[in-house]
């Protein structure tokens, strides 16, 4: 048995407090999904915002191997004609091949909150669809509040399903959009929705009473063949379901697929990555894929796991991607340093001493605030540095820079000076930017571009700024950097960490310019 | 009807990655604790550290209004007589009238992981329950591992039920102790215990499927009388159940009673204060008591929320003692504006004027890279400055900044001058700093500081950088800035943007202060 998992991260999540993402995020983050292998990745609403319809437009260049991509509206306003509606014709300027609108199922929300007939609606739902269809659409049907409806008016709320199931809807998705059902009860109005209705069936939970999770699985065993979510559960007020949660527990507990073969230890990497594009810390404490999941601190349970790993883990850690971690010994994860060397020197074996002097740089520098993932350019660094592959191109001895505000717009804010050592020769640069890091990064490639022309391709993608120490006074705890770079071809990530944000990001920026150099010239 | 409360945030709890109670603090979090009246506060294990018997020594002077201390251990190791046990020594140590030991329940535990024979382990638990009775305590018995012995070993799994029971037990609470039991078939092995186990029933269930609310939930519809969690879901691995959602979900969905009269709002202030005790940021997205619990953020949302708050909310934010808000961003229309206008001046209404000025003022930032989702302080500040409230407490003609690198542990790596206007002289300070942000930050409060001693208080909770324009070099680009500051009561956001990273951060740090000098002074 399967299921089919749907993606709303980029739609239902974006409406999460603190997300805003930009168009190049949101095309990482569908990438990565597609990588995962989720089947729909629903992505925007193309109609009520204009940075969806220009990610429609810009990924639809980009080749998917398994996910497809959906464009999310609503069913046509009232009282007019579903070709006039210019909220379902942006759905058809996004050209994707399936689609998703919702509409109402709560007839007190057709009366008092749209302020249409129960009739009307049911014309609204039928046309839309019909309208898309006729379009050469595949149609999902959101059913808005239908959890809500059905408890306040069961016939009307079966109603707008049989509409949405004769207009041809691919499937029926039952929401709880305001997150209050429980999922015993969820499990029991499914399977009287079985009896009425025939096309496949789908579920859509919030997690305002802390169930999300539960509700879709107990749902996809009443007989949902399809589960909405958000991968990492983000989303307005508590979140959507937690995808990556109801896909383990589907395919470990109950055998139910929802991934390709082979994918599930996937899992894990994905979750950090699209954190990390989120701007948001994985939450430690997050089922399967947390940094803690696997985390044992009590000594009888360190014991236990010692003895058989069953006896405190329900599940193992390898199957999801994820590393069992003992709080007091520090176990560092030898075969997980070793499966990332492996990418760029594929014969290094276990046993190589070179392999303890990199977990134990690593773990001198995540001790002072390092953190690799989502920063393998310097982590690729540290490896060729240990096998003795790496050979400096230039020697930053020392820096100063000088910023002052207010800004004004046509004029730099900031200056920096470098003294840097290339081709044994000493070179001292200056250089004003918008701000220090700009500054500097522009005097370190006055000093070093003559020599490597290279560098003139390169420029930075994203750059994020994180506070590692709540107890001090934030500006002056540890921060660590992380940049991503390009060359138009390729794209890379460094991370620096300092007290002075300045220093961390120079640091970030020094590992770059070092890893490309280093790729182009060995 | 109602069930028991029993919380374990203090033994349990302190089992969390992350999580280090000093006695202080744990007599703080049991003082909160009572004061929201959960039934039963498990405060530590006697047995197995010094710091919680000391504990319960400092915390046998308090007197509880509603809340009764329990002490945690074991039943006695295998072999001895109970008499001889220092585990169970410990507990009568601590001189609680409630203890909670737990025992074995999985033939495969007892077996493999404590080497002893099934026979001996029934022994432990009916020696060790009997020898803490006739010390005039009363007996609650955790059965760990409930429902996983159950699985393997139904029969042995009921007869060290029977045991507990019959040796006196208060209540025999069923653990999940790995977190792998799905809601449903925990509500049928329930069922099931029923009809062979007539002493009250817990449950205790862990967070590692993501579905500990809905099994605790489920276990009490099933039955149970008596519900083990802590109170935000801390704990080991993927943590405990939380009971602030349990609790909720039960007294509002269910009318189940679990805390007396009237102590139902109390549950998100507490919640915060746990989480500040705790030194944790209290999660935005968790249900019922997160700041994002009841924020929207969707247009539609929003309109709806204004003809009736039902639309799109399952439960009532002040039944829980938490609040409403409404959003800010490009889904966001003239009511969310006009929504938050009112938190803060309730009787304006939508035709007023000044609404379209904000608006105005809100989008020309917006182009510009602000986002007032995540910065409500400088939202506000907006509002009352268009309102005309808003008298400048001071003013920064401008700054310097001086940085250098390589930096040393020891020593500051920047310096800062300011030139301010206050109180109608200029002030001309100077301070070092870690980079020039903190440096800046230094100067800012020298020079301010005398006039205004409040902010002798606030620090940084929180920094958070991110680059909006990937089209220029990431470093030249645009930089939006959001801080979290507290006064060790509150916590207020604020949001800065420039091209220069310095300046936004100080753009952020500025409304910081001038919306805690205005609520202060106004």
């Amino acid at each position: 048995m399967n299921v089919e998992i749907f993606d709303s991260t980029l739609r239902d999540g974006a409406q999460a407090e603190g997300i805003s993402f930009l168009v190049g995020d949101k095309i990482k983050i569908a990438k990565a999904l597609d990588e995962l292998g989720v089947d729909f990745i629903e992505a925007g609403n193309p109609g009520s915002n204009k940075k969806d319809l220009e990610f429609f437009k810009q990924v639809s260049k980009i080749k998917f191997n398994h996910s497809k991509l959906v464009a999310f509206g609503s069913t046509r306003r009232c009282n007019i004609l579903a070709e006039a509606d210019c909220n379902l014709k942006a759905l058809l300027e996004a050209e994707t091949e399936y689609v998703c609108i919702f509409g109402k199922s709560w007839d007190f929300h057709v009366e008092t909150i749209i302020g249409t007939t129960k009739e009307e609606n049911l014309n609204m739902i039928s046309d839309s669809i019909s309208f898309l269809k006729a379009k050469g659409k595949k149609v999902f049907y959101d059913a808005e509040h239908f959890f809500d409806g059905y408890k306040n008016n069961k016939e009307y709320a079966l109603e707008t399903l049989k509409a949405a199931e004769a207009a041809g809807a691919e499937a029926l998705v039952l929401c709880d959009t305001n997150g209050g059902t429980f999922p015993d009860e969820m499990a029991e109005i499914i399977e009287e929705i079985k009896k009425v209705i025939k096309a496949p069936l789908g579920i859509h939970a919030h997690n305002d009473s802390g169930m999300a999770v539960a509700c879709s699985v107990l749902a996809v065993m009443a007989g949902c063949k399809h589960v909405q979510g958000t991968f990492l559960g983000y989303g307005e007020r508590c979140g959507n379901a937690n995808l990556a949660a109801i896909i383990a527990n589907l395919e470990l507990k109950k055998n139910i697929k929802c991934l390709p073969d082979g994918n599930l230890v996937k899992l894990t990497p994905i979750a950090k990555e699209i954190a990390e594009i989120s701007n948001f810390k994985l939450e430690a404490n997050l089922p399967y894929v947390g940094s803690s999941a696997f985390a044992h601190k009590a000594g009888m349970h360190i014991d236990g796991v010692y003895k058989s790993s069953k006896s405190f883990e329900h599940v193992s850690p390898d199957l999801v991607g994820n590393e069992r971690k003992f709080l007091i010994s520090e176990v560092a994860g030898k075969s997980t340093v070793l499966a990332k060397i492996n990418k760029v020197y594929p014969d290094v074996k276990k046993d190589d001493p070179r392999i303890s002097l990199i977990i134990e740089t690593i773990k001198n520098l995540e001790f002072g605030g390092y953190q690799f993932d989502g920063a393998d350019a310097s982590f690729e660094l540290i490896v060729h540095k240990a096998f003795g592959n790496f050979k400096p191109f230039f020697e930053v001895k020392n820096f100063k820079t000088i910023g002052e505000g207010p800004s004004h717009s046509d004029e730099f804010s900031a200056s920096a000076i470098i003294n840097v050592i290339v081709e044994d020769t000493e070179e001292v640069t200056g250089a004003n930017g918008n701000g220090p890091v700009d500054a500097l990064n522009r005097a370190l490639r006055k000093a070093i571009g003559k020599f490597y022309p290279i560098l003139n391709k390169v420029s930075l993608a994203d750059y994020k700024v994180r506070i590692l120490d709540g107890k001090e006074a934030a500006t002056a705890a540890k921060t660590r950097v992380i940049i991503e770079s390009t060359d138009g071809k390729r794209s890379w990530s460094t991370v620096g960490v300092s007290k002075d944000i300045i220093e961390a990001s120079f640091k970030a920026l020094i590992d770059s310019i070092e890893y490309i150099l280093y790729k182009e010239n060995k």
